[in-house]
């Protein structure tokens, strides 16, 4: 069975986003597995300095880095990224799955991004929108454009 | 005070999603009033022509066209439409609100999309991302947008 590990930065603050992605998880339990790893954010202190942030964003990326397991596929979500459409994402996930990347890995980064390692290490860099999303909405955008590709692939309805 | 109305089809189906529109109705209280309209949704049959279809476009898009506040400046929501990024978007809503349309209405189709009448009936039409995204999740994904806007404008931290 295919699976998908996506790793974040940080846990969820409300209980309804917890709610969201478990939701996910379940309906997607069905075509592959899903694997989630949360690794800790750092505090953001109120006067946040580029040095402070270039810190940050180091701390978390090999938090990450570290997580990612091997022989798999990497995307990183990165906003400067490339743009697919749904129908793009989907193909693009079923060729990986039939070059037998049948392991694909997505990295979210925290509140101030991804670092320069996480791009280094990826294989993808791919962006949801020109927007800025909350990391927390774009693992649950992230997680819904999966399923959709997998409904897409399976040739059944999605009317959500 | 400025106002902010979305008009939308169908209502959310998890308690989540509910739960996660509320929360930023909330946070948004402080700088604006939000109202939610929710039309009716028509039943999708399981075998839906290209003309079942326009149908129910049309008489979703009808429902919507009759809430529509006079005097606001209307955003149509469609995949088709012009893609802004975070910045972009809220120097728009900026603008707006300095040239008096104090009173913005956002339009969100159903499962099918949205009616040519609410396209033309729109004074723009936005493009959250290339991709696809559910009605409801476009929904969260606004609010999120507003409120960054929001943040930016009162010149407020945001790191969510």
């Amino acid at each position: 069975m295919s699976k998908i590990t996506i790793i974040s930065v940080g846990k969820p603050k409300e209980d309804y986003q917890k709610k969201a992605f478990e939701e996910y998880k379940k309906r997607l339990s069905k075509y592959c597995e899903v694997e989630f790893i949360e690794v800790q954010d750092q505090k953001i202190p109120d006067k946040c300095s580029k040095k402070d942030e270039e810190k940050i964003l180091s701390i978390e990326g090999n938090l990450v880095l570290k997580r990612i397991p091997l022989d798999s596929y990497v995307f990183v979500l990165d906003v400067q990224g490339k743009e697919l459409d749904s129908l793009e994402f989907a193909d693009k996930i079923e060729k990986l799955f039939i070059a037998s990347k049948s392991h694909l890995t997505f990295l979210i980064g925290g509140s101030l991004g991804v670092s320069s390692e996480l791009i280094k290490r990826s294989d993808f860099r791919l962006s949801l929108s020109k927007m800025t999303f909350t990391h927390l909405m774009s693992k649950e955008i992230l997680l819904e454009q999966i399923y959709r590709a997998m409904k897409i692939h399976h040739g059944e309805k999605y009317h959500k």
